[in-house]
């Protein structure tokens, strides 16, 4: 049926392939009913509060969670086979003087409420660090639950 | 019977009503037996090891506890359903050469143990960030496993 | 058998009693078939970039999944009992310009896929940070599946 990727086209957002991964891991990896997704970076590069505004960050954020739900589609295959979402930690490359950073994980976390609903809502962290992989503004990892087969 | 909360108020920290998060995530959410709480700051602001010293710091961490323990009485009614304390992550905002992060999380770990005794001992994670949402002194989670019911 | 622990022996890596966690915590913990790891600093200090290189730290990176695997060893008592490596997470001492944290956490999955073969590959986070316990370059925490008994 494919009920969130059709949403996410609905919204602007069809999932490319993704880029595998820039070193020695998985995109993400099974325990149980859990899904532990890795690090995905934003494509935005910047530190916040100086090179890129909240805004740009916001909408980073929101992008990121785009490839990783592309991720997650590539290695389980269907996007409805998604529960719930559990936990989202967000770290945000920030100025020593910036700290919004809940108001840029917004950015990720109203797509997901957006995409699964009641489901979709989560807890989380969200983080101001100085710096990140390649000098990506956004990075985030996700925990799910999969509905039981 | 409140086992835990009466011993909160013997501490001299009763439960308050907690303040909704900033930002469009949940306090807490489930995944089987285990429950997974937000990042919450403490409402001691300022980097440790120039506005704030080690002391002050680590009080903090036991104070951010019990605004933990507000929220997740808010969400699952009832701290004694709590099992056991699993994994505590403390990003502690650290000026350059501040290197005592285990110190100041001690003060959070310390209330968990006083409280759940054997079963609040917990794994746990002790990192220094330079900045933190609304320049937060200390941010806490927590993975908790719940009794089955 | 201890398969693993004589795989550590071949790559010259022997597994020493671990020191007690420097504060109140335990070195894991165990939730249903989960089991969570405390973070562990690694024994080099310094921050990539300017006091360490990129290869000292993937080095550091590696050595401390040893520190780790013997901690595990102390609590669970056999390595053979873990089913898989599920999730990583790292933090790298970075300099304000080092953006490589993959490539310096590598030397932690590189070692781990050794190890443990196709149930070694793993989710993982890289985050550059600025301050670490101690003034440590590496700190790593894990969350591994045991196998049921």
């Amino acid at each position: 049926m494919n009920l969130i990727e059709n949403k996410l086209i609905e919204l602007g957002f069809p999932l490319e392939i993704p880029k595998r991964p820039v070193a020695n891991y998985l995109g993400s990896k099974r325990a149980g009913d859990l899904l532990f997704v890795s690090g995905r970076k934003s494509e935005l590069k910047g530190e916040v509060g100086t090179d890129v505004t909240e805004k740009q960050a916001k909408k980073a954020a929101k992008e990121t969670i785009v490839l990783i739900l592309a991720i997650i589609k590539n290695d389980i295959k269907d996007l409805d086979l998604i529960e719930s979402i559990v936990k989202l930690q967000g770290f945000i490359r920030s100025s020593i003087n910036f700290t919004q950073q809940p108001q840029v994980l917004d950015g990720a976390s109203e797509l997901l409420i957006e995409l699964f609903g009641k489901d979709g809502h989560h807890a989380r962290t969200a983080t101001g660090v100085a710096q990140l992989p390649y000098g990506a503004t956004i990075q985030l990892d996700m925990i799910l639950k999969l509905k039981t087969l």
